[in-house]
């Protein structure tokens, strides 16, 4: 069993050291070595250090202050920009202006960036992804500069851990995996899949917090809104659509 | 340096040995601990073994011998389903009928993904991963029944190798990593990331099989085409409509 994997935990207070470049060259490495379509290699990996920058991201990044914290932060982009225009360049038209490519090019950065955390991990940083790389894809396209054909689709924050967390629960194995085809869940097999959870003091905390009724209304009334889910789905595909990959 | 990770090149042959059911479950184990949105995991992994369903899948895979021959397919799906039903279940009105959840529940999914094919080579296993998932989606939601609010994303097969084949190729480093903020390509960028591929024997032959005059061309003119590309985007679209998560 590696170990890395099996004791992710994902870090939210960093040291101030810094990671050394060897070290970074490294992981970053371990991150080209995943998986490519065709081995095309349809990703960017953005390093910010740049204290300015990182402040800036940190606004796109809802504030967290992992993202100043943490000496490295690594956007990792869907990028069909590179390329095509390696393509233009040895009289090949490109195609890959359409929402495959852009579908294509995300799975290719996801998976880098799973090596890279796991790499990181075993040499004893800390790693954290932030969703908010989707809800502002725009404004980071900004940030850093992405021409057509590149879009943000994950970060990660790298550094040495300020703390030690808890490995974090997760839902039993039988309610993730399917045998053969998928067997739709009976109210039954929600309640055995979820009771777990339920029960746990940390969850019930935010029920009591927030006044509610059920640890699921802590999702859908506060964490991850239909309101919010739909305004950032449009904002998200502007962005898919400004960078050129849906017409 | 993960060995796993550093030594990784995907097994496009396979013995017909059964994977032990144990390491079977510690590998799909080692997925479900990927860092996941808000804890939520919104993904479901299907384990197809039994062959005349691993026949359906392989038609939908272009007929690739691989999905025959491995004892095992895993189909990662992004899954708001799962999720949604719980919520409905605790008197919460759940908001995942949109592209953003889409798109969230697809990360879950990949970095799931990489974990287990990770933890499966750490293990003697080998691992391919189908990038005719996303072109076929809808067959494959027909062949595995998948319900609303569920997408195919990523498929990867399992199984003892029966080839050894040589590490694969990457560009240099310097071509995918940028330093705090995208810096485009110039021509002779491109030349020199470009130039060890273009200079290899394999990839010649390739290019003077199909009578082409670069590399270049055979992307674009043959293996992922523009006209394939725009087909496939509009039915990945369409699954990801049919499944609910875009209006």
């Amino acid at each position: 069993m590696n170990k890395a994997i099996f004791l992710h935990r994902s870090i939210r207070k960093y040291k101030s050291d810094p990671i050394p470049e060897d070290l970074l060259k490294n992981i970053l490495e371990a991150g080209s070595r995943a998986s490519t379509t065709g081995n095309m290699q349809v990703y960017s990996i953005i390093v910010t250090k740049d204290e300015d920058l990182k402040k800036q991201l940190w606004e796109c990044h809802f504030k967290q202050n992992m993202v100043l914290e943490a000496p490295v932060v690594l956007t990792f982009c869907a990028d069909f920009n590179r390329f095509s225009r390696w393509c233009r360049l040895r009289k090949a038209e490109p195609g890959y202006n359409n929402f495959l490519s852009f579908f294509t090019a995300a799975i290719d950065a996801l998976l880098a960036a799973q090596n890279v955390c796991i790499e990181a991990e075993e040499n004893g940083l800390g790693i954290c992804y932030l969703g908010t790389t989707t809800y502002m894809a725009n404004k980071i396209i900004d940030v850093l500069k992405l021409p057509q054909l590149v879009v943000p689709v994950t970060t990660v924050v790298l550094g040495y851990p300020d703390e030690q967390p808890g490995l974090t629960d997760r839902l039993p194995m039988a309610g993730i995996i399917h045998q053969n085809t998928y067997k739709d869940y009976t109210p039954h097999d929600i309640d055995m899949i979820y009771s777990l959870k339920e029960s746990m003091g940390i969850y019930q905390q935010f029920v009591d917090e927030h006044q509610l009724e059920s640890l699921a209304q802590v999702f859908t009334e506060k964490r991850y809104t239909k309101k919010d889910n739909e305004f950032f789905s449009e904002e998200f595909l502007k962005a898919i659509r400004r960078q050129g990959f849906l017409q």
